[in-house]
């Protein structure tokens, strides 16, 4: 199969056809119109087997994966996702695996709107590139410098459910059969908080997605905003399978674990009811979880609000 | 070193400050205004180490090679030069290795007036993707589709001294050490032909980069236009370097070797002679090829007016 016919059988059909692609997939480059008033969000992440993904993944979870990691990205910016363009390198053109990786590929691109405009294969090891672009009205995209002492900090979803699912494929937890299905689909399948993000235009001041974990996440949007936080450990949102589990794992993997692609934002007091409001609509859910305060650093309490420390050496691998 | 770290050391001064770059590096995606009434041009290639270029090529022109051969898909759309993104799979975090690459990378962004915006790197086997951005005013991209019969057929620049290059480094064709290093230097730092591509917009009816080799690029044109094609292989412009081998290596290295990056464009009849007047400004030189013809298929003719058969066998690597 030559590379045209490769990309025609495989990616022609990406995403939904949309009006602002005036040149897609086929020419020198695609062309693409950004309507008036507003900026084009950019970014890009690249997946290589071995490294962040195991060389076993199906096929499939690593299309979806590739796209939603920089879904998560423009959901963090509170952008509209649009496009996104492939470097895809594969040892063999291995027909069964382009299918499922395509299907895994289209069906989150088709449920988010973004549609494929351009990119390259080449053979060589297993490595997917993708860049993701999006649209912000003209000043509105949501940056990680925004937060200021006295904002409270949410976070979507439940935290530490792929850290879980991790720790049970790698044997360092015995998990039953039924939560491992279930941990690992979150692992493998993360829901970009596209909607979320979007609606959180003019309110949220800073935002990141939780892909280092949360800990490391919101340290750069400390860093980014010159700001410190405290956070109450036990209001971190996880799921009620992890709470089933919560003696044995403590909530560390909650607080450091990665992969979740939650979004983690700030909110001033003036505009809290509003995300409130907002909030009530999703699905995913908001927890708040702590305050932004002058003093530099991250502050991490326990249930009694005292410092809190890991009890659990063996979580050490979670830090980053 | 840690991949922030290395982004701020390497890659954070790459190409000029630009007005249109609301936030660059640092967040979870960047931020860029497109101009009002214009369109976004976008093109992405991946060059992995053992398959787009030897193991042992140089770091610095890696890095121009990378960036020349996506600002080559934007001139070959008659687009101006914006923003750059890539993502950058790296064995090992070498300090001298990086030094020479943004070296490489940075003169030609700076050349070009592009400039990096994000990216992402990882460890694992050397490969670079880089994506490249440009603008053209809305409705202007100049395409592969918009040949007709009676267009005239130009090429700028020199065909052929790339495939000469890389025909010494592999020892089948023996030159003297000046002439391997010209024909090298072709071969590793092709020059993006952005400002010609750029004067062509409204002048060229269809335009497409050489990489592949003049007749499988114009092929493209004639099949994207659906039209056919005679061009004259003596008048494929060639270097006085290469008029010295002529003899000994024929025109097929003109014809079919790839990796000049020089352009390839249609012009009707009715615009030729202010093509003419643009062209005499150019460096670089234009010289009229052929025509486009309502037949298919591409029809070369010797110079008695025949068709073209290469009597080279040894030249058949050639033909993709």
């Amino acid at each position: 199969m030559t590379e045209f016919e490769l990309i025609q059988q495989y990616f022609a059909q990406i995403g939904r056809q949309r009006d602002d692609v005036v040149v897609g997939v086929g020419d020198d480059a695609a062309v693409c119109s950004v309507p008036g008033n507003h900026e084009l969000v950019v970014t890009t992440d690249l997946l290589i087997a071995g490294v962040h993904f195991p060389d076993n993944t199906p096929a499939h979870a690593i299309g979806y994966k590739a796209l939603a990691v920089n879904l998560s990205d423009l959901a963090a910016m509170g952008a509209t996702p649009a496009w996104f363009t492939m470097t895809l390198s594969l040892p063999e053109s291995n027909a069964s695996w382009l299918q499922e990786f395509s299907q895994g590929l289209g069906e989150l691109a088709d449920a988010s709107g973004i549609t494929l405009i351009g990119g390259d294969t080449t053979r060589g090891a297993l490595a997917v590139g993708i860049q993701a672009y999006g649209f912000v009205a003209t000043g509105s995209a949501i940056l990680r410098s925004g937060a200021r002492a006295g904002d409270c900090i949410f976070v979507t979803g439940h935290l530490g459910d792929a850290a879980l699912g991790l720790l049970g494929e790698s044997g360092e937890l015995a998990l039953s059969a039924d939560e491992q299905k279930i941990f690992s689909r979150r692992l493998r399948y993360p829901t970009p908080r596209n909607q979320e993000g979007m609606t959180l235009r003019g309110v949220a001041s800073a935002m990141i997605d939780v892909s280092d974990g949360l800990a490391a996440d919101l340290g750069h949007i400390l860093e980014a905003s010159r700001v410190g936080a405290s956070v109450r450990l036990m209001d971190l949102p996880v799921s009620p399978r992890y709470r089933d589990r919560l003696e044995q794992v403590g909530m560390d993997p909650a607080l450091a674990g990665g992969d979740d692609y939650e979004l983690c934002f700030t909110v001033p007091p003036e505009r809290i009811e509003r995300c409130r409001e907002l909030a009530a609509a999703w699905t995913c859910g908001v927890a708040e979880i702590g305050s932004i305060e002058k003093d530099p650093g991250l502050r991490v309490l326990d249930e009694a609000g005292h410092p809190y420390e890991s009890a659990r050496a063996g979580y050490n691998h979670f830090s980053s």
